[in-house]
């Protein structure tokens, strides 16, 4: 059962490390005004892939709709990433939009 | 801002407590076999109820659909606890359908 | 048994709140260069807030260790929330303050 | 910065997917009443390792506290879970005990 889920808490997983990474390295910046929103959504998106990692992992009865929410959340924080040149932002990006597609795929 | 969420945030801590409470004493029943689903609803629902609150108090911008999912959840719990006799879980069958309604209100 | 905890939850849970609005304020103001702190620390108490009061209201196994932790945690998010004039800044301090000396109280 | 803590992130997400995995199948077995404080522990130690992962990944000042605590809950749950000859229990006790270990190094 746990392994079809698999590949989803993998990329989760992934992504909250990614998100949390380039949360730590943006209030490092020398100028953080601007990183305000990425800030704020890796936070976001960081804690919704964690609770999803773990609500699969303990065989949720919610799992469609927290994996729809995630992916949600996580293709709001690849948006707002992507826009940024520096590095941890960009791999953020990638991360998000990965764990985004395969949370929809899990969805459907 | 934070205002308009202060209710819907007091019953989402209101029913988290309710929920762990629910499920700490179930887990010291003579019989648990005939809990385990209210333990399992229990655990999905405080967890979503905690992670609602501080997506409200931070003013994330997922709160509508963090909110929806929340009810969701709330309802199935609700529903499983009001089956059982225990005053803990009649208790908490009224704390989830609070919360449910009271996030659904948000929601709209 | 949870009654001797509901001091100590319901000040987790009020100091959550002050955090995250803490946050989300931070996030907002002109300059958020010298607020990076802040937003650090805010996240961090928030998140060990919200952990502890679950811990207590399912009559965790590691409430003393948890709540020492937590009153570590609202103690360095309180010396960093008073240093700023911003009045969630100041109201924060305050909530992590009272937080810690109740964690304290409760590990005694 | 984040590399010194990957293996210790690595571990604590193993563990938090065999906790979960092991209180999903305790949940289903014929005779829970015996799983009971299997199940209690295993949400403690997935909570806990999923909290030390993110807070690792976040590069918090608070590293050592947290998984001081975690090697703690890991090692309560890895004996609990020894106890029992399921297989889910089994492979459980010995993600909780490698997780505690690491931490420890970490903390050293």
């Amino acid at each position: 059962m746990q392994q079809i889920y698999q590949e989803c808490i993998d990329e989760c997983l992934r992504c909250m490390q990614a998100c949390n990474h380039c949360y730590d390295a943006c209030l490092k910046e020398d100028d953080i005004n601007m990183m305000a929103n990425c800030i704020r959504l890796d936070r976001e998106c960081s804690d919704i892939c964690s609770f999803s990692a773990e609500a699969m992992a303990r065989n949720s009865p919610f799992i469609s709709e927290i994996c729809e929410l995630c992916a949600n959340v996580c293709e709001a924080c690849g948006k707002e990433c992507e826009k940024h040149n520096h590095e941890h932002c960009q791999e953020c990006a990638k991360a998000c939009f990965r764990c985004a597609e395969v949370c929809r795929k899990m969805v459907a």
